[in-house]
């Protein structure tokens, strides 16, 4: 198999981004999640940029990595001086990583109007700062950045610069679609030039500003690139860099090249989720591969056929990278979707039950009323228990009174009162917090735990809003996710209403049942 | 200049995107949407699947189009009955459009194991389908489903299948990429080799499970296809369809294709933002062209680049497409974008300025604190003011308590008490609304107008929350975007807590205080 290597460059060109700002621990783990995936390369940063960058190379050293090559990134000397007297190429050494990117200017253009200097002294600043970092026992990738670019305007100074380079002995001469707006079939006819005329690795680095740098990684692959850069979730300054995410399981499930270790690519899913939670961005869910929607099927003709045979809706198997398989619940899907989602709870029921037809209907009600169960598997599975008859309320609500105050008393600006009832005894309680919910979630807990112990083990550990009918602005519809844990298990509830509190109340109580009946469940089945 | 048709989807494919459901009235509006851009087809449902769409089919014939010709989509007839008995058939019928897209099977592992009938009889089907279209006078567009997997397994039979369609008079043949995972190569061999083969209009209908669907689009293009089906914003099931907001631009201002008509080009970033509300999901801040970001510089190297000339960094224009160059704050752009912001307000500050230095420091700790000033130009405007000293507050809140409340009393869930001063006299009031934001939005209000007539214009147009660290649960941070309008203008402010009544609060006031300084302002005009 023939190996292509991938280098990952969300920790410098990722954190280009528009509302991406990494710390030093945020890329700590990053580096370790990538490594642990079996990237060939990290491009950990930019020392000459910021102080904050070379704090980080100090402490990731810290680190062993076994797949992993820490890399540095900067540019070449400046013009008019030695190698040896420029700022950001001492600080690349400061750096101490194995490997150093080095950009220089591949466009005329470029060098003449932007860095204002000679076609020649460019060409000098390419060869010598390579060669300087050859002489400190570096592996040098040279960034060509703009070259298609280059080369379509004038292709033998970018041809020249890339000679400068690979007399400067460079290992890889990366070829970068800067402002990412090149097409396949360039790419691949240029790419294949280059990769005849020098013998040394030759690699690609797109961006997405015409929306194919993933097609432009693929095609330069095919005409001999074996070095791919970009970013995990396709991170990166104005459309973001080629999606590694996306070039890995094309290149290894579908074309047989050898990206990362076999066994590691199941990982590719929760790395590519991972990064996101660190990056603090939302994953965009029609990510081929790794969204949530990759694998989810809702027209009904497609579930059948998917239950028929797999490949005949999906073009390969979720599980080969980790991901799984999705049937959503929606008017287009029907009765066949409804029952194969509760065949555990009433296995009795088949596709003709009046029962059945009757949740189709409530179903499409709630979903109308802004509801959505695809993402909240445990209030569904509570709204078939109470609709089967399944179902017994845990306690039952008297009051509850939230009240939130500006300026506040000493420390938090909300508090909350509940009252309760278990069979009969009832229990009044209160609670501040940070803000209305918060109050109520403490103070619902605090009074619940007098019956049911088990729940102190539960927290929280995601709580998302979204804004269903934005037009009403401040009275708008919202529906609200909670995802709780018991240290055991994860599971997540939903609730809607133009109060907040309300939708944020029907999730949370939600989210105790579910806990106090899957503990029941569990020690039942002792008995059984 | 050589025309490509494009044919939109968002209605019928975008349809079956996770999280999408399409009421009468919007798709209504996107069609009208869709028209005014220049767009050749719009496919607007499957009249056989549910009533909700001949409902929309008849509303939709009292629109008049410009452009966009209707396009109804339904199934080849089933197998082994005349087409005149297919129920589908004759609800594409009913439908009246001009146009009708009819899908078949070109994978003959579909034809014997999904739909289960011999390779003759759906041959039979894709003929007599299209042929019965015809004579009831209609444009024919034949979608042959899965034709590349299928021409990959068994070219003869896929090509029996288009055969078969033009033999009963398909206008267009369009090669369909179902599963959404061809190769950019293997789409241009194969359609040219159709292109060459059959003397009629060839279409490409590419989905994005390989993240190739714009590329496998524009290579169809390449190699001959003058029709492309897409959806808007990428709309659709898995991974989503062809993005038709790439393809036109890339088409058209990249390779001289004509897709819309020259004027409306520009109208391409508020049509996909617009169709993005409608369907209420996020528009990917990264997609190329329409994106927020597609055209926002963060790199203090780029963001000079830029400055001295604008294709040092950008592909094309940003203004060609409608959309606009953003210089982003962080801490990686610094002194010049801060001062290029504010030079409206303090036209006397340079890089040098204390003052400036003073604020990018402040900037950098609001943007630690999670505010984004990216979206919330008037609550920037006011940051700066107050750091200047070009600010003194409109009134003195007293103090406010809201109030939330299960089971509630008739009618709303929340109150709010507010008491404030404007100039040592004191006003206080309260309301109720539908959660606690509304009901202090309408408090505040009420108690400003007696002070601020003018107020009475303004009311909020849009509201979001989005939750900054998640795993704080119902602890987390929050931010508040709040849009505002007084009928004329549209401003957006924001707020930070980790009480969303704060962070609410925070806005409104900004909100406020920007249309109160904006009055002000145009009231001085005269005067100078």
């Amino acid at each position: 198999m023939k190996q292509v290597w991938i280098f990952d460059s969300t920790l410098r060109d990722g954190a280009q981004a528009e509302g991406i700002s990494f710390s030093v621990p945020d890329k700590l783990k990053i580096v370790k999640a990538l490594d642990e995936l079996g990237i060939s390369y990290v491009e950990a940063g930019n020392p000459g940029s910021n102080p904050k960058e070379l704090e980080f190379f100090q402490e990731v050293r810290k680190l062993t990595l076994k797949y992993a090559k820490l890399t540095a990134f900067g540019s070449t000397r400046r013009r008019d001086i030695a190698v040896e007297d420029d700022r950001n190429v001492q600080s690349l050494l400061t750096a101490n990583t194995p490997a150093v990117a080095i950009f220089g200017k591949s466009w005329d253009f470029h060098v003449t109007d932007i860095i204002n200097t000679t076609l020649e002294e460019n060409l000098r600043m390419i060869q010598e700062t390579v060669a300087f970092f050859k002489t400190q026992g570096k592996e040098v990738i040279y960034d060509a950045e703009h070259f298609f670019d280059g080369y379509l305007h004038n292709p033998e100074y970018a041809l020249e610069t890339l000679a400068a380079a690979h007399a400067g002995g460079a290992d890889v001469l990366c070829l970068c679609d800067t402002n990412g707006g090149t097409f396949p079939q360039d790419v691949y006819q240029i790419t294949k030039l280059v990769v005849e005329k020098f013998p040394v690795t030759i690699g690609i680095h797109a961006h997405n500003d015409g929306g194919m740098a993933i097609a432009n990684s693929i095609m330069a692959v095919e005409a001999g690139a074996t070095h791919v850069q970009g970013t995990f979730n396709g991170l990166g300054e104005r459309c973001g860099n080629a999606n590694l995410c996306t070039i890995i399981p094309n290149l290894q499930l579908k074309k047989g090249y050898h990206c990362v270790p076999e066994d590691l690519l199941v990982k590719l899913t929760s790395t590519a989720r991972q990064i996101a939670e660190i990056a603090n961005v939302t994953l965009n869910e029609r990510d081929p591969y790794v969204g949530r929607s990759a694998f989810a099927h809702k027209a009904g003709m497609h579930i059948d056929g998917v239950n028929k045979s797999s490949k005949s809706f999906e073009h390969v198997s979720p599980e080969a990278v980790g991901n799984q398989r999705r049937i959503l619940m929606s008017e287009v899907a029907g009765r066949s979707t409804v029952l194969a989602k509760i065949s555990k709870l009433a296995p009795h029921l088949t596709k003709d039950s009046k029962e059945v037809d009757g949740l189709v209907h409530a179903l499409k009600e709630l979903e109308h009323q802004g509801y959505q169960f695809e993402a909240a598997e445990s209030s569904f599975e509570l709204f078939v228990r109470k609709y089967l008859g399944k179902y017994k309320p845990f306690f039952e609500l008297i009051q509850f009174r939230t009240i939130g105050e500006q300026p506040s008393a000493a420390g938090h600006s909300s508090s909350a009162m509940i009252k309760l009832a278990v069979d009969g005894k009832e229990e009044i309680t209160a609670a501040d917090g940070e803000g209305p919910v918060h109050a109520l979630d403490k103070a619902l807990r605090k009074a619940l735990e007098v019956f049911y112990p088990e729940l102190r083990e539960v927290h929280l550990t995601d709580y998302k809003v979204r804004v269903l009918d934005t037009g009403a602005a401040t009275a708008s519809k919202v529906r609200v996710l909670i995802e709780s844990t018991d240290g055991k298990d994860y599971w997540t509830t939903v609730g809607v209403s133009s109060d907040i509190i309300e939708a944020s109340w029907i999730a949370l109580v939600d989210s105790i049942e579910h806990k106090l009946i899957k503990d029941m469940e569990k020690k039942m089945e002792v008995f059984l």
